[in-house]
This record gives C-alpha cells, sequence and structure tokens, in this order.
C-alpha cells in the first residue's frame, strides 16, 4: 500500500484477485457471502460480551481493543464488497440513498432526542 | 447527490449531522452501534430464508430483490461507518491490511479449491 | 393446553405435525432451520436495541416487555427443537454434558469473579 | 446423570448454581445473556458455513457434525434457560402459545406448500 487508503473499487479487485487465485468462487454462493458477513458481524459482537456499554468504551480507547475492533470491521467490510460486487450494487450510492430515506423517516423535529421506530413517532 | 457516488468520509460527515440534528449521540454507545449492525447483517439474512443458494442467486437478479439488498447492505454499511467513525478505524486501511494478512495465512497453492480453515491446511 | 406445560416431546410431535399439515418439509433444510434459529435470536437482541443494560432490565420487569421476550424465546425454542429433531440430538442431554464440561473447563476458585475465557485463566 | 434427560428445572437449577458458585452473576446482566444468545446461535451459523444444504445436511450424519451441533444447541438452550430464569418465562408454555398462534396465523389451506409471510397470504 502506498500512503493513500485503497478505494472501494481497488479493495474489490484485489478481494476477486484473492478469490480467484485460490478457486473460491465455487464456494462463494451469495447466501453464503451473506451467512459469513453474519458471522464476522458476531465476531464483532463478541468483543462486546459481557462488558457493560461504559466499561467496552474504555476498553475501545486502548491500541489492543482497537486493534480487535478495526480486524473485525475489516472482515465485514470484506463481505460487504463481495456482496456488492456480486450483486451490481453501487455501496456508497446505497447509502447515501438510505440515508436520504431517514432524513425523511426522522423528521429533526420529531425525533429530537428520542429513541421510538418511525412508526411510532 | 451529483452523479460522483459519495466518499466514504462524505457519507460519515452526513451520518454524524443527521445523528447530532435530532440529539441521538446519547444512544449511541459503541456496544449499542454494533449490536445494530448484527440487527442489520440479520435483516440481509432474512432475504435469504427458506430459499437454496440457486433460487436466492436467481432471485437476486430480479430488481425488486436486488434494491432490497442494495437497502439492507447500505444499513450495514452505515453501522460500520458510525463504529469507525467513534474508534478511529480507517476501514480501507483495515481491510487492505486483512487481505495482506488472508494472503498470508492462505497460500494460493495450499488453499487452492479448499474451503478449510487455514489451521487445517 | 392443561395445566401442565407440555414436555419437550409433545412440543416437537405438535411442530411436526403443524410442519407436515402445511407441507413445509421442502423448505426446512437444516441449514436453513439454523439460519432461522439465528433470524429469530435476532428479533431477541432488536428488543434490547438502544436501550442501556439497566434501563432494559426494568423494562423487562413489565408486563408488555415480558411478553415480547417470552414470544421471541418461543420461536427460538421452536426452533432448536427442530433442528434437535431432524439430527437427533436429545437437548436437555447436550445441555447437561455442556454444563459438566464447563465445570470442568472453569473450577470455580479460578473463575470466581472473572469474566477471563478458560484459555486465559 | 442417570438414564433419564434431566428436565428443564433441573437443568436451570445447575446452571444457577454453577454461575453463583463463581460469582458470574454481576456479569449477566439480561442484555448480555441476549448478546451471549446470539453468539452461540452464531457458532451453529458457523458450521453451515461454505457448505450447500444437501452437503451439510450429508454430513451432519456423521458422529463428527452431529457431536459439534449438539454441543452448540446445548449452547443455545442454556441461554435460553437462563433468560427464561430471570424474566420469569415458562418456556414450553411460551412455546405452545406460540404454536398455537402460528397455526391461526397460517391456516393449512392457505399456506400448504408456501414459503410465503403470513401477511402475504
Amino acid at each position: 500500500m502506498g500512503p493513500n487508503p485503497p478505494s472501494l473499487e481497488e479493495l474489490t479487485q484485489r478481494l476477486i484477485a484473492f478469490r480467484d487465485a485460490r478457486n473460491w468462487r465455487q464456494f462463494h454462493s451469495l447466501k453464503d457471502l451473506i451467512v459469513s458477513l453474519n458471522l464476522e458481524a458476531g465476531e464483532l459482537l463478541e468483543l462486546t460480551q459481557w462488558k457493560s456499554e461504559r466499561d467496552f468504551e474504555r476498553e475501545a480507547e486502548g491500541a489492543d481493543m482497537r486493534a480487535r475492533l478495526a480486524e473485525e470491521c475489516a472482515d465485514v467490510l470484506v463481505y460487504l464488497l463481495l456482496i456488492a460486487q456480486r450483486t451490481g450494487i453501487d455501496l456508497p450510492t446505497a447509502a447515501a440513498e438510505k440515508i436520504a430515506a431517514n432524513e425523511a423517516k426522522y423528521p429533526a423535529d420529531k425525533a429530537y432526542g428520542s429513541a421510538a421506530k418511525y412508526t411510532e413517532l
């Protein structure tokens, strides 16, 4: 890597090259990519197990926990990129559209300071 | 949005502005962001429920399922960005490092065509 | 139902009769039963979203949240029973064996008051 | 264990004794019990990763995979029992009520051979 972080396109290309060099396309059904994303999300969740919100937040300021969080977040992103590549989804555009939809669903004045679901506002 | 997809930094800024306009920072403990990422991953998984790999793959070629996949992938990305922002993780760099680590853990010749875990290679 | 809660065997028989009356055996691959158990576990987790441990604990004392918890726990048990039936697992015996294994893995004197994994004790 | 599998009540009592002998009640917030149930459900799901429904079904007939499935199912049951004990839920009764509700939601004639959600029937 150079000094700049890679783009999502570059990461996706590296992932596909990695997969194909190992002949792993055969295992990567879309369903299994989604199962795998869930497993990686679970590994992220495992880092919080038996810890209060406050204790975990404090631990996450340390280098050790931050490194573990970075690794698990990376794994989630990896599967997200593989799913997006398979299905032809542009992730940043999809996220921007979702944010716009949430801005409409949760008007700032009604949702201010409330954790209620939009259906309950 | 203009014709170009937003960068991850732009998306993060929009998310923080969205959160703060609603005074939602108080709910966003790191643990709950991770719980929420898991819930969104689960909604992605729910799209595959009761469908064989093949049937789901075919369904994902249709516009309707692709739109639902895009929405759930967007939700996962949203929480991933919020977690990264909170913990100071650079996601693309973390992913690049993880890919490099996997290249070392799964040498192409040993892992070729095998779904075994690296500890079993 | 009579005054006594049904046994796990009775529940399993009702579930199989329910499934077969709807010709749903075809959808119930073992993998999808496990996916479904994960989705139900996620619905249980969703009840805790954006709530501190303490607030959630207090809410769970109310009749409304207890009813929702009961429903989601029931859904998890339903899939657990279907998985056990399919694979020929006796759940209570498996749990008793697991408890015995944990008693050996986590000796009371070493594990007293510690949340560490057994590999770290 | 004697020749009979233990009842859910006996299992619950053993779990509480196990927990209290280690002074672990302090870690067992209801939210963390639910997080832990999700993590165990994820370990069950991990057994299916990269395997087609058919291959996994075949593997589950072998003694090795059945033992692993039994262990992960046991872990899920353990947390389900701890959650039920904490919240005062009678699991078999809750499951029986859920089955009855599903019998009403999915009439056998309408739901026959269909994987559609009850809202779509």
